[in-house]
């Protein structure tokens, strides 16, 4: 039997870390989604403030295609 | 506060130029999607007709993510 | 005239070889998108089994934009 | 049955722009290769003259080989 | 003593397998070529059709240069 | 609790298919170690022989480091 | 005798195409460098305004080095 | 009208934590530049010490260009 | 007088952060390696638990080769 | 007026050192191809004998197209 | 304590190896520079000339920034 | 019948070329393992010393493994 899986690309936020910014980014998939397996970071970026960094977390998400 | 983003792959197409094929995966994306923010150019590619080329870019368009 | 297409990934499976999970991913495209036009293997791993291997191929599968 | 493509790689250039630069690298492989297909683009470049540029576009071609 | 080897790539197709494609991109360059040597595989893609897939396998094929 | 992987790179290599190649490798590596978990494909190549080919499949194997 | 050059990374916006985004780039660095001789294109991105689109082109431009 | 921005890159070190680092390499050039608006990560490496680790993070720093 | 080093490939786990995760990894180095010296991050995923996630590290790890 | 180079992809080996593989590489198209510009290094391999290396320069050579 | 330490891109030119092509670029950055600590090689490249080859080698260059 | 090889990574390092840390690794290697068959440069770095350069190669080295 073979199984199937799909992966998104979703960038999460934070002013704090990385390490928030991906959870940002699976947490908002999670909202929508069901069966999430897996994240890969593909890219990290930020933004220069007035004051301190916004961190940017590009993340792969794979999850499970059930048959309805 | 943290925010999230989608990324989509969108492979627009002309028979003009490469800024009419990113034109036209944009507008594309727009006609379902609000919110779009920016996108990257990953992929320049082409076939070559009888007379002349169709000119294929594939962008990865980001959109934000918004809680209902 | 402009086309636009849509690139989404997809990960199949199969305890056979990858031509088995490269068909399973498409085939699970295949329940819900019409209009599929080609693919690209962007990554192959897989799993060691206590017997036999578990082999995953990662898939961009590419299908046309429709204006309704 | 099986078919099977070559690939070259050429580079085209212009002061104009990468389009035009595209479509000589293009034409020039017409003239002496029949059954072109498709290109890719590999590497755009330029050199900065006292005015202007010159745009350098390295292109993939792929054309299908015939059995005679 | 130094010796020169030459690249080319190939782009061979088959409705079964990418062993099969491989296969008909290095026969392909057989029949003109002599002193082939190795390949690598540079690319893996392929058409979804009506029913099953065309698989294309794209390799670099490296060969001998002889001084006449 | 944290957890620790080692990752080692294995050639393997078959007259038949890169399927045969991979199982050469990940077998040829489980004779000496246990606790193999998967592996990820890092290069297809392979030689030209008089008659037919010889694949070679450079696979990355992970397994899990205990504590003595 | 050697000769050595220095390359600096630049990002050009316009909101016509690209090729306007490369040139912004190139002159604003000839305002304050002299001897530029040649540039390539690293990364191709953009904004999504609210009309049309921002195109941003990152370009390494090399100048030779003078000893004075 | 069109804009410029260049790019530097910075290694910001640190005993502590990446984004520490980050922020070191950061915090170093906006002491001598002004406008400066992103940045993108290149590389995380780090030397092993004696006792724990220090965390080198290589940066591209994005500012605007203005004319004078 | 020349030196030589060895690289290996470690995944280090952890459900705090990535830096626990790369700490894990050299700490299992070092029980039964001496003369390590720097890292290299290669590769950052991680999986996705009912509650929060688990962020796997890959490093690579050089160290000194000593003559006996 | 624009111009097209076309490039070809040689491997040089040689005892001695890459200097001389590339050299060897340059020379052999030298035989048959007038015109030659410039070269870029793509891979550098090699063989381990008994005794010494054998080194294997890989040489993009790119030589301009003229219109007969 | 945290350091921080900026990276530039340096092409040095030989008309004898690489190797004299990197002191060029090195040597060319102690003029200006001081605190000079690792390069790494990022490209190489070269000109053919009438007789024998420029050899052009792009590296970047690591250096300390200091507080003042 | 089927054949593996393992790939190790060794840095190499010389004071006088690039030949030389390349050559330095190889042996390294040559001291504890027998079938030693090919090496691949993975990167080219070095150190900036008071006088002159210390060139540090990183190879991939590959050895059968056989079966007792």
């Amino acid at each position: 039997m073979s199984k199937a899986f799909k992966l998104i690309e979703v960038v999460g936020t934070s002013s704090e870390s990385y390490a928030v910014a991906i959870n940002a980014a699976v947490e908002q998939a999670r909202k929508s989604i069901s069966g999430l397996g897996w994240f890969e970071v593909t890219d990290l970026r930020g933004a220069i403030l007035e004051k301190g960094l916004e961190y940017q977390a590009t993340v792969k998400i794979g999850f499970r295609l059930r048959d309805e």
